[in-house]
């Protein structure tokens, strides 16, 4: 890759929205040089050129490479040693909602290399979330964040920053997708965890150093926060919640998409139920959980979630009725016993010797009755 | 059928446990007199004559049904116009726990006829359960009910009595299935349910009248409430809940299993959680979607859930690109807009105006804006 190359991208991206699918498809077929070149010259390509005139007069790509330099962004490009491989899958992606394709680069800041993070999670959700799904994200971002893997997210209000926040609760690495330039703080209350992440993670997004967070940006930032991860966790979401889109991205990628119940009664859920229900996610309830489903097989694997052992566990089907028949307090002979149970007398009176054994009854002067750590169980 | 087969039957049901599989493989092979008259003649039949010694010598299913009979409790048999088809199925299922088998005879007490509600629907769960779980019981309890059908459960505190007064709020129908003999009371909570339905419903059981609860049978109940109904719908249950029990049954005999999901933090939720997660249960988040699971195909079909329409939702990518430039406030000429979102001043121009028809933007003094609606939405 060439400084030409760089050059014709860091151009391109100021020329068109990000996530322009058509000028991907286009520099990917034809190389950055070669488009920009060609647009520079006035020819219509696909009728690029005549949607993008009122721009090509303000470009200054070296200028703008330097300007970031100075504030210590870094344009990271395909071939670049930290540009994420992972982002090479969405040249073959559909559209989705008229977005989509390879970025033509990434603007990033902070000390993380990004090539470094390609087991990483996603987490994210709605900005109008419940402090359950707050809680469930951090949580969930602190249980990833330590086992080593980066959590990727938005930054948005609610989940997303319930998600940076656990990763960095846990001493984690933590990755901001933007919708706007990286050097702007959106949304405003995101300011101090932007700043952090500048200095300890990274803040990486696909639209150039000054740009605004304008509505179909988020669209384009979800592809790549899907793109960049090995699996979507998706917290809360209701029916027309934005991080649906970043779900239909992880889908689409063939990265595991899961999703966080909660309960029924919850709007705030309702966009999670449906990707449960009709199988597009799977169910996850921990960090665990989603470690187990990212991980390659044999990683992380959990042992079957069960409750607790109980003596009885072991106890034959008799046994068990047996046990079912001696009396709480009143002891009971063992006739009486093997009435109640409808087993014969010998057998009641091996089981019983059993069960003792087992500290689960205890015969006094009465007979046979459960012992006071079965009674309270 | 013969009313010596019936008496066969009812002695039977006092020889052995409910739910004892061996007894009910000997009786669906031999018929219930065969194994009825070679177990008083002390013939040992697998071990079961040696067992049920102890018993043999208090039967009266003469007397039995007769005292039944004056106390309003019927003792239905396979043959009978009301014995419910769908617990044939049972002789075909593999034991679990031990118990299994298609039921000697049903003990039944209320003016439901139990062979007119073969599109019932179970909703078990924990008994120590939440409010949450409670609430949603009830209402998906109700709508079912509303629809038509009968509510299956077992009566025990929690989520089993909530669908029953779910079911009994929206008038409807609905069954309690005991673990102990209809005519007793358990537990004592339910006595003005089990009272109610009695009168109005049905209380049904498996055990002869007189039958204590003991902690077997219920397991020999759950495979009642499944056989009984279309579908079962698991609202909270821990991992130990005896409502999986129920679960196991319901997908062992091919009958639509469906879980409702809760808070990940909510140990009650955990057993649904695992039922889904790993397929063995549909995820279902209210009575509409359990209509759809358990009905013919083509019936209570739900149109695809979806977040209200919104004015935005039938603009072009180019439309939508063009309102995202429109500032809130203060007005902007197009060639402005047309910058910000580099698109040719043609086309913003063209774009603008069919905004303004769809009422997204207007036009005043310094330009364009967006109106109050969508400053506001």
């Amino acid at each position: 890759m060439t400084e030409a190359d760089r050059l014709a991208r860091a151009a391109l991206c100021r020329l068109t929205e990000p996530g322009d699918s058509r000028l991907a498809a286009l520099v990917a077929e034809l190389g950055a040089e070669q488009v920009r070149q060609q647009l520079l010259d006035e020819r219509d390509l696909h009728g690029l050129a005549g949607e993008i005139s009122g721009r090509l007069a303000s470009l200054d790509p070296a200028g703008d490479l330097e300007r970031a330099d100075r504030r210590g962004i870094r344009f990271v490009i395909p071939g670049d040693d930290e540009w994420p491989e992972s982002l090479n899958r969405l040249r073959w992606a559909a559209p989705i909602q008229g977005r989509g394709g390879v970025p033509l680069g990434l603007w990033v800041t902070g000390p993380l290399d990004l090539a470094d993070q390609s087991r990483a999670v996603a987490i994210v959700g709605s900005r109008s979330c419940t402090s359950y799904g707050t809680g469930v994200a951090a949580e969930i971002a602190a249980v990833t964040a330590r086992s080593g893997l980066a959590v990727v997210s938005g930054a948005a209000y609610g989940i997303d920053q319930a998600a940076h926040r656990g990763a960095l609760g846990a001493s984690g690495v933590t990755i901001a997708v933007l919708a706007c330039g990286v050097d702007r703080v959106y949304p405003k209350g995101a300011e101090s965890l932007l700043a952090h992440l500048r200095d300890h993670g990274a803040v990486v997004s696909e639209a150039p150093p000054g740009c605004a967070p304008l509505r179909l940006r988020f669209l384009s930032r979800n592809r790549l926060i899907a793109a960049l991860s090995s699996g979507t966790v998706i917290v809360e979401a209701a029916y027309r919640s934005g991080a649906l889109n970043t779900a239909n991205w992880t889908s689409s990628l063939d990265r595991v998409l899961m999703g966080v119940p909660g309960p029924v009664t919850s709007a705030a859920s309702q966009g999670v139920h449906g990707l449960l229900r009709n199988g597009a996610a799977a169910l996850v309830t921990c960090g665990e959980d989603v470690l187990e489903l990212v991980s390659p097989s044999g990683e992380h694997v959990m042992a079957p979630a069960r409750g607790p052992e109980r003596p009885t566990d072991s106890l034959t089907i008799r046994q068990r009725q047996v046990l079912d028949a001696v009396p709480l307090h009143r002891g009971a002979p063992a006739d009486s016993i093997a009435r109640t149970a409808g087993i014969g007398l010998i057998e009641v009176r091996t089981a019983l010797g059993r069960l003792a054994a087992l500290g689960l009854v205890e015969s006094g002067e009465s007979g046979w009755r459960l012992t006071s750590e079965v009674r309270s169980a």
